[in-house]
């Protein structure tokens, strides 16, 4: 018997984004070379303040003073890794959740082996694609680079596999993202596939998502909370605006101008 | 006695549009770091997929994943050299197209003696402006950073060369583009100046030729067919916005929307 | 006693910027991953030029071709750290003026020494936030990230000593703009809290005091007449759009489109 994803209150969600903008989380991003300005206009158009500091030793020294440390695997290199490494280690010591964000894991030996080292050292977040999810969780991934062929819900069973054996929360996201520690799940239907004709949103998610974990309180919540306020801003921008162009802006200002409302 | 080159009809460049939107190539692009999320907009706008893997072992793994390569000097350092030199390597071991972006080659040293080691690999195509193709050629260049102080019809003895001792093809672009195998030219008489105001236009066209390069049939009427959609889109945008900051919004939405009518 | 600061006028900003369009400066940024599209945007949409070149040794050819130079040190990194020190060695020798952007100085060990050390390489100009600005003037800051939790006003006698001390011209930015060689001091009162909810706003500012810096005349008012332009194409911005999403477009927009009359 499979027990049905029980879709993510508007109303709850409503709660966390409030707390969110009282406590203006300060995320140190290690992310993507790709995302990095639409990250952190997210985070700002939100309530939220980002930092990229990327140095290894000053990575170690702001993760200890961050709310919170996203670390993507995007464009994922050598002298990053190191950062991200450092990064980690402070946040754990200082007691900062961290997030991971598995780009195109699976079908890359480099940055796979690279994500499975992370996952020994406990997020307290994981948010991915259905293939990224997957081939994290060891289960063989259809991926084809940052695309998923897979649906979220077909990921589901290795998503909360990989939250009760890491102690972490897992976000698969697609058409329907879900939301699991493990053995509670929530599902998010929102979101709007133009999307995924606009690079950065997912990396843009996983940064929120970190902003997110850094609020007191329910922290399963407040991931699922993440995934409602962008889908929901994604969808409605998606509504009025021409394409993926006017998409960004049309983005931002609705998550400028989010209210509580218009999560219910 | 001088061939005029002819103007290259939009039916033909509607023929490999629909082409790329039925094959959706995934463009593995190292470009620099100033355009990454313009291009990979561009390329996601089109109906291509757009993948940044900038370790070198793992570009040169994604590489004969991906259904095409895109090299672009713009912001070169030691590092991505050698991501670029094993990316290339493993492309042409695959049989994937790559393209070359030789950003301000001509005043600066280090790239220039790259660019021609780039240039001995055998790219499929290159595009640059004519300041850029002059320098490549080995002709004398009035280059001023990445502007072109040279007209690219002056340029099109250099690029028709440069495409025949090389056996590659060649699009010099700028007021007007020319597209060359070295026999064989068309010209694009397209586009606005107000594409100059706005930063990786000109890069971003590279990444679109790498797509095109990718698809099935007649190359050089693909590289056409890549400036011809992204001066016309870059054109009727101009036609209607204000300035460069709503000419970005405006083209990636004209892109997305840009059916085989706009073209003719 | 202290002598009040005396509003800039707009009538000499306008000066400026006529200048600035007919000289069209060639600016190398060595500059954050975050802002670098946005930097480059904001230059061009001026009429202004910019350059990325990042390897140290081409860096260090540019600069000496470049009109002016900019130092932002929000992602420095050990790699980037050389290319400064290189492009920074060689505009002295050229006689280019160069830009010191302290990003996040004052909690951060790594760029703080380093920002000290480009202090003592004499920058033409030093454009930060009051935190920066009293954290490089030696005095103890209220840093949190990149926000500036201190009054400009509160920063203006550490700029003032910052300017004396090192020769340099400094401009200390927030909700009111001081800018001062020591001695004399304009305010430019503008600009809009919703730029604070844009990334790069602060740097691509920066960047433009080095393009105003390569101007001929008293560089102390062309860079006062960056803060102003800036400011005042920000404030007329921002109460024309929704939200921070469409302000990137319309300041850009704005800026290409800014007149004399409207600095006044």
């Amino acid at each position: 018997m499979t027990i049905q994803p029980i879709e993510f209150p508007g109303l709850t969600a409503a709660a966390s984004l409030d707390l969110l903008r009282q406590h203006a989380p300060l995320v140190h991003c290690l992310t993507n070379e790709v995302v990095q300005a639409f990250t952190a206009n997210t985070l700002l158009a939100l309530g939220a303040a980002p930092a990229m500091v990327v140095e290894p030793q000053e990575a170690a020294q702001f993760s200890a003073m961050a709310s919170a440390l996203l670390v993507n695997i995007g464009t994922l290199c050598q002298s990053q890794s190191e950062a991200m490494l450092s990064a980690i280690e402070s946040a754990n010591q200082a007691g900062t959740p961290w997030v991971l964000d598995p780009v195109a894991v699976g079908p890359l030996t480099y940055r796979t082996e690279f994500a499975l080292r992370l996952l020994a050292l406990h997020p307290t977040a994981i948010r991915g694609n259905a293939s990224e999810i997957l081939a994290l969780a060891g289960e063989p991934a259809l991926g084809r680079g940052v695309d998923s062929a897979d649906d979220s819900l077909q990921a589901l069973p290795a998503a909360k596999k990989l939250a009760a054996n890491h102690q972490t929360l897992v976000a698969v996201t697609g058409r329907v993202d879900f939301v699991t520690d493990g053995e509670r799940v929530w599902s998010v239907t929102d979101g709007h596939p133009l999307m995924t004709r606009v690079t950065g949103t997912g990396c843009s998610l996983s940064a929120v998502v970190a902003a997110f974990c850094a609020l007191p309180g329910d922290k399963l919540q407040h991931v699922a909370a993440a995934c409602r306020v962008m889908a929901r801003a994604g969808r409605l921008t998606a509504e009025q605006v021409a394409g993926p162009g006017s998409f960004v802006a049309g983005f931002l200002d609705k998550l400028y101008l989010l209210r509580g409302e218009d999560l219910q």
